[in-house]
């Protein structure tokens, strides 16, 4: 699917049935309220349905992975190899996200969407792109005819999986140096300076913090992305995986499926997705608070709070998965519990 | 099983395996410490089970259901009639937390520990001690035998759980009234007053919780609890529900299994369980943070964080089974990844 021809086609979460969800959630057998976060997650997943009782049964971390021209510059501490060694274990369930695929029962699809290796492993979806992106410290991280096609394999990845009858998808990532463009693209949405919002990463070294923050103040000062323009952001100082994730994003609410947001660049992928078509947050759920300093400003530019408090900053989309419960729960909240009326009783 | 011979038997969690699993998490193919709470999640279960590679496949959560006789006071809104109500729309899978047994496949035991009312119905275990506890505005809630009684009940539900192959449990309650007492012990425990601490429960009116407070300090002014002696707090301010729970926490300790905390009232449960044995709180875990004035309070002084940010404060256990796939999940991380060494590769 094109991604003009996507865009064009997402509609809103339906008005009237989240509105008749609101009243039924109101008079379910519980003190009003007292569900907290559980009951807005109800009346949304409602509405994005179109459906007044939905069920999730099936649900699919889609994964991300590709390199980052940028790692030359030296802003991470692995090596690039790790992102396909991570990669091949994905598919294994042996890495935090394939184990907690496992535990929590949910299908997980890897693409290579720009591996700086050759990736023809089984289990891998071949989309690769670019053999990682250029040095956006020394040119444009990709063109944008290549931002275009990335976003697309992210929402084919994501109507792929709703077609094999996945109804929530989860958006991950795995890519060494990968909060380095994140925090580039989160600088030129905010206006903040690298300095202010560079972190450590996968426990990059606090003391090269500056330099890593210098090279992604170089790549900004070098590559001036226009910050009204998410092409042209993402194609300047993004990555092939932050748009991967993107598409995933603009590809679920396309196909009507609420998709989980993991941590920090995930959640820079759906200032993207949002800032191409701002109805595509009213599909997507955050899941956890992430350690990463850009996180919270990340969230808050977003407009959607994490409620999962775990520490973690791990990526791969391990933090999303861990929401699949909650949206479950709220599904089967809704449909389970009875109202007042129905208990033949008065309101408490 | 009594109460005194089962808090002699609690032994702590295995040090030496814990601190194998620890070493054994740090060496986990992701950057160290990525994981955040699921990997002191992992470490803790090990330390609990004595098992290297614990699996949690069946969870209880076990409904202590009792009337308060300060609802004389007029301290809720809603009538005691509601407490027999819910306790068997519970056992129907219709209220809050029978939705979420159902939607996370959890089991649900509710007891009658003291509803003031007859509770014959099928799935309501049959314990009750008192028709409610005694308006402890005027004389003290029980005597010290029913107290130490209320929390055998609680013992034996939690090994009769286990015996029936739960290895995971979490506390809930359904009490009309029952924030009262917790916020009388609360004020004992902290030497904070009444007016301090007292919340409005379940949508109890902002303009009489002066009233509620003041009903409080009555209570503990006229019973004078010792702050050094749980079972004198727990009979003079308590309640049977609240008294239940802590039992269920020492049973659960008991049998090495990890407990659930849930919000406000459970988490004066656990700190009554723990002043009566403080290896206790080696097996408990907290769940969500609980939007009731007091909680946040409760989970300090029990040293034990929350980590779901939900904003619910319905009680019923429902926070706590929420918790339930993150145990599971914090022991499949452990058993499901693989080091670097067994990837055969350098730590990155």
């Amino acid at each position: 699917m094109k991604l003009e021809r996507v865009l064009s086609q997402i509609v809103s979460p339906c008005p009237l049935r989240m509105e008749q969800a609101k009243n039924r959630v109101d008079q379910l057998i519980k003190p009003q309220g007292s569900m907290g976060k559980l009951e807005d997650m109800a009346v949304k997943l409602v509405g994005i349905y179109d459906a007044d009782f939905p069920i999730i049964d099936k649900t699919t971390v889609i994964v991300m992975c590709a390199d980052h021209g940028v790692c030359e510059e030296h802003v991470a501490s692995a090596p690039q190899a790790v992102t396909l060694m991570q990669a091949i274990n994905m598919t294994k369930g042996i890495t935090g996200v394939g184990a907690l695929c496992q535990s929590l029962n949910s299908e997980l699809h890897v693409y290579d969407i720009g591996i700086n290796a050759e990736a023809n492993y089984p289990g891998i979806y071949q989309t690769k792109l670019m053999y990682g992106t250029k040095n956006m410290a020394k040119e444009a991280a990709m063109d944008r005819e290549t931002a275009i096609k990335a976003l697309e394999i992210g929402i084919n990845a994501a109507i792929s999986a709703v077609e094999k009858g996945s109804n929530a998808l989860a958006t991950g990532e795995m890519g060494i140096g990968n909060t380095t463009p994140s925090t580039a693209i989160l600088s030129v949405l905010s206006g903040k300076t690298a300095k202010a919002l560079t972190g450590i990463g996968a426990n990059f070294p606090e003391h090269l913090v500056p330099h890593k923050a210098e090279v992604i103040q170089r790549a900004i000062d070098l590559n001036k992305p226009n910050a009204n323009d998410p092409l042209d952001i993402l194609s300047k100082v993004g990555g092939l995986d932050i748009a991967g994730m993107a598409g995933v994003m603009i590809g679920g609410a396309y196909k009507r499926v609420p998709v989980v947001i993991d941590g920090y660049i995930s959640t820079i992928s759906a200032l993207i997705a949002c800032a191409l078509e701002p109805k595509v947050k009213d599909y997507l759920f955050s899941s956890h608070f992430s350690l990463e300093k850009g996180a919270s400003l990340a969230s808050d530019l977003l407009g959607l709070t994490p409620f999962l408090d775990l520490s973690m900053r791990l990526g791969e989309g391990s933090g999303a998965v861990l929401a699949f419960p909650f949206l479950k729960a709220a599904c089967d909240v809704n449909r389970h519990m009875i109202t007042f009326e129905e208990a033949g009783i008065g309101v408490v």
